[in-house]
């Protein structure tokens, strides 16, 4: 098969067992690869109720037909997995290069299951593969990590690996490879650190073949020059993902002190501007494949907050930054590099902090419970030592790992009310109030309060077009309009077909579906058109959908929290706005979706349609 | 009436008369100021067949309800005349900071008419206007006029005056405000040129009132606020308008050699990238209340290029960069100050220039008519001196003056083919071969070859979005497809609106059409919606149209150049591309506008729907 290598590992992590299963044509044609053919095995292979730290759940990585080729941008894989914060559909993705070697090592995924008795790594040379030892690396972050493994192994070894958030089971730990380039969401290094995984290492330098080889170097090359004399290259090199900040801030839609206000007085210290223009700058990096070097090489020579690495990204800045209302850049991009180090999601992270400020602001925490800590907005110390203690589980530490879901929970006193999550998973910076069809994209993503699933945040908040789906007036987007929905749901549907085909979102900026669809058909070599595209998006999502509805979710679970629908922003472009429709909205998508209003559910029809009959009975 | 001053002059120079005229609600309800209500007049006033370069023919200067408010970008003023150029509707706008001086006097407009029997200008102190002797101004540059009316008046008074260009009446003089802005196209430097006016000086500082002040206020700062944290601020503040050469030079579509193709090789010393790292950008300048600074303030130091002043605009770069051959920022920066000091429109001479280089190329033109001139492209020195010669119309620039339709017509031999204009308008800088839809909107557009009447160049060259229409996927603008050609018309009219309130296109990428139509009704006063809106431009539209019908135009002048509809580009992303169904699209476009598709002439129909009745019996 072009564009693969055809071969899965299954690593029983239990067993100390490592064993190669073929790829077969039907499963690609079907789901493609990545994300989309990770989440047709978790689907068939882990049980509904698995405990998403047990045994039986799934983790899962997967490259793309894509992954490793001469496309703009396609350096990236996805890991699959049952999510520890959710409880559904777990999914995170990374670029960096640790994909293409993957891929170059003659595998196109591995499924691990099980759990290791003891710290184990797994080793992928050129094809060999090998679990090795591993105690020599518990308890040590990322970039000790790296060092490590390549001295043992030697420097050409690309290292996916986990830092101690993962091992002390932080409920949002991330997978980290290239040392900054983070698998980050919904929990994925909790798993990894709960199977004792420690890290995976690859060396692979094998090529592959791909369909019509002269036609595909010509689209690709084609297409990676457009992308490279882009408005979006021009932007986002220039200015890092952190250049969104101001656009959002201005729409009064930047999550301010714990979502209290959507407009943060301080944002001039903290813009991507000001990261550019500031001396913390020292050089801009680029993935595998990509024109467009989004990545910031930051250090802060001196002070308490001196540090040498990457970041901050635009996330960072609005969770470890503005939810919990610091304006220090310097102290933000130490926030950033602590998480990258410990292995922790800076969205959740973030605003499980801001989450916690807030409950101390209201007295709901008192000194007595946080370690003596005065929990104020706006003090950078804070957010600092709650990441230490988080990534230790020192203290209050221990609550604020569980994330806001949970922490919630736990402190009752209506705090659910404003724990800033939807299914479980933290909300990244962009406020609905001010934006209304994000707020339907946050409550009906498969993986909980998620930007990336449908990236609508583009057309609203920064008014970039998105070349994949059809969307008409922006300023309809910014009101609840049921029949605006649909763009939700292409959105949704398009950008999974990103997750799958091994490359990254920013390009669905830059590029049409017409320039995919050219892309992956001449790859893989057998017939792929944009309906065939679209087509494929809307399966794989109604897959994960299914996972979800196995797993017991409802309509009641696609929601926001009260805060966004109740409670008006107090002050800036969007003062006085909540998501008001959301019901109406939320019916109206169910109906593009063809999916049961009450229950939320796919119906026979649906799923049939998209040649998924098989499971009509499974959920 | 909120947001005017109510009064219009009206200037006799045959008669060397001024008089004042009361503007009527009824009319700025119709067609609410600026290109618009110019339009009225000019319709009304202009009989048919009148000569453009005769007295006949009327000069109307004209702001809109938002010059000089505090509305984002809003001090630009239109002029609207019979164009020498197409012998149709002819309208030219500018920016900078004139508008707000004119409407600051307490004139909304000016309209003048007549010949002066020897050359004269018109001066404007706070509402008193008088005609001076401008002899000794006669034959003097843009910058030395500037210079020896401030002498004279004072250094408050802001000068629009006409240069050596218009004087001697090249077809395609534009006239120049704030040394460097210039209301460019249609040669409407040419008609003030006939009419022996060199200069309109006017001081003005007289506020006036807006209807809902308290509401105007916030909404336009609201605006200004959104449109000072954009994409578009970003990008075009940092690289200027330039910045587009790159895009659209990778796209296949960025004419070069008179079109012979479009990939410019030496695309990277001429773009807008190129411009703002070199040594020639010594700083950024704004027009009126524009929170963006797309103008560029450059010096070449050294070298037989030596200039300082403003400049080059995306549109010299293609003109005098790529269509001549010319790969020289030093000599295209001084192609710009020469033809801003000239009062030339850079696109008409830069075109025409490029259309005599292949005429030589092809042995149309020999040395014995070029002065002795070889007239090879690539050469800046040529370019240059080709400048000086048509402004000042020596040997060979008598032929270049006349632009590119008359010179076609009198070297014959079938140099029309490659004769690069729409109804004698010369044509910006992007060609419709790697973007069908633009195609359609050079062929259709009132003046003439044109982009800024739709400029649907943005969505289908820098995938764009423009906030003031609904369109749907970018990719279906790029070839051929007559249900997109909505977009077009959609443009047209809303683009329209901009040059009547007195606004810059740009900001139709960064706000919304509800935004503007929030600070139209709170300026004037009366109710003014959405549908309010759309319907104003295609009122505008038409009767700019019916004006062109009345002249004598026809289905067959909305068409582009055979290169264009037949000769394949040789190379590049658009390789083998044509417009290749130009009918079917203009078939669409006709029925989208309620026009006949055999006459082009609007429906009795369509008029009486737009309230335009009272011509139906005129055209």
């Amino acid at each position: 098969m072009f564009g693969y290598m055809g071969k899965i590992l299954r690593v029983d992590l239990s067993k100390s067992n490592i064993s190669e299963e073929s790829l077969t044509e039907d499963a690609c044609k079907m789901f493609l690869g990545g994300s989309g053919l990770a989440t047709k095995y978790l689907f068939d292979e882990v049980p509904k109720g698995a405990d998403p730290l047990g045994p039986e759940n799934a983790l899962i990585f997967m490259t793309g037909p894509l992954t490793g080729t001469e496309s703009p941008s396609a350096g990236r894989y996805s890991v699959v997995f049952k999510s520890p914060l959710t409880g559904f559909w777990g999914q995170a993705n990374s670029g960096g290069n640790w994909g293409v070697h993957l891929k170059g090592s003659g595998v196109d995924g591995i499924i691990f299951k099980g759990i290791s008795p003891q710290p184990v790594y797994l080793v992928i040379d050129e094809g060999k593969a090998e679990l090795k030892d591993a105690r020599n690396l518990w308890g040590k972050g990322v970039s000790e990590t790296n060092r490590l493994i390549k001295e043992e192994l030697g420097e050409e070894f690309n290292v996916a690996c986990i830092g101690i958030g993962g091992e002390n089971q932080v409920r949002y730990a991330c997978v980290i490879n290239d040392l900054h380039r983070a698998a980050g969401r919904c929990g994925v290094g909790t798993v990894m650190g709960s199977k004792r995984l420690k890290a995976i290492a690859v060396r692979g330098t094998e090529g592959f073949e791909v369909g019509n080889k002269d036609v595909f170097d010509k689209v690709s090359k084609t297409n990676y020059d457009l992308a490279n004399e882009s408005m979006l290259k021009i932007t986002l090199e220039t200015f890092g993902t952190a250049m969104v900040a101001n656009l959002v801030n201005v729409r009064g839609g930047f999550p301010t002190r714990n979502w209290q206000t959507g407009v943060f007085p301080d944002i001039d210290k903290i813009s991507g501007i000001t990261l550019a223009e500031s001396g913390l700058l020292v050089d801009r990096k680029h993935c595998y494949a990509c024109p467009i070097s989004c990545g910031r090489v930051t250090v802060v020579k001196t002070g308490p907050y001196a540090c040498k690495g990457e970041g901050p990204e635009y996330e960072t800045i609005g969770a470890c930054g503005a939810m919990c209302g610091v304006g220090s850049l310097e102290a933000i991009t130490l926030a950033h590099n602590l998480c990258d180090d410990y292995g922790l999601d800076v969205i959740s992270t973030g605003s499980s902090i801001a989450f916690a400020l807030e409950c101390y602001e209201k007295g709901v925490l008192t000194k007595s419970e946080t370690d003596g800590l005065e929990l104020k907005f706006g003090d950078p110390d804070v957010v600092i030592q709650l990441i230490h203690k988080i990534a230790k589980k020192e203290g209050i530490g221990n609550l604020l790992a569980e994330g806001t879901k949970r922490m919630a929970e736990k402190l009752g006193k209506g705090t659910e009310r404003f724990a800033m999550h939807v299914k479980g998973l933290e909300m990244p910076a962009y406020d609905p109030r001010a934006a209304k069809m994000c707020g339907l994209a946050f409550a009906t993503a498969n993986r909980g309060g998620d930007h990336m699933t449908a990236y609508i945040e583009g057309p609203t908040f920064m008014d970039i077009p998105f070349l994949c789906v059809e969307y008409s007036k922006i300023e309809d987007l910014l009101v609840e309009n049921p029949a605006e929905t649909k763009v939700v749901k292409d959105l949704e549907d398009s950008l999974a077909v990103f997750d799958t085909m091994g490359t990254c979102k920013f390009m669905g900026m830059a590029l049409a579906t017409e320039d995919w669809v050219d892309m992956i058909a001449n790859c893989v070599g057998w017939k792929f058109d944009v309906s065939d595209y679209r087509k494929l998006g809307e399966r794989i999502y109604n897959l994960a959908r299914a996972f979800n509805v196995r797993e017991g979710l409802t309509r009641a679970d696609d929601t926001l929290p009260k805060r966004l629908l109740e409670d008006p922003l107090p002050e800036g472009a969007a003062q006085g706005q909540v998501v008001a429709k959301f019901d109406e909205m939320l019916d109206a998508y169910y109906e593009f979706r063809g999916w049961d209003k009450k229950t939320g559910k796919p119906t026979p029809e649906k799923l049939k349609e998209l040649g998924l009959g098989d499971i009509v009975n499974k959920i």
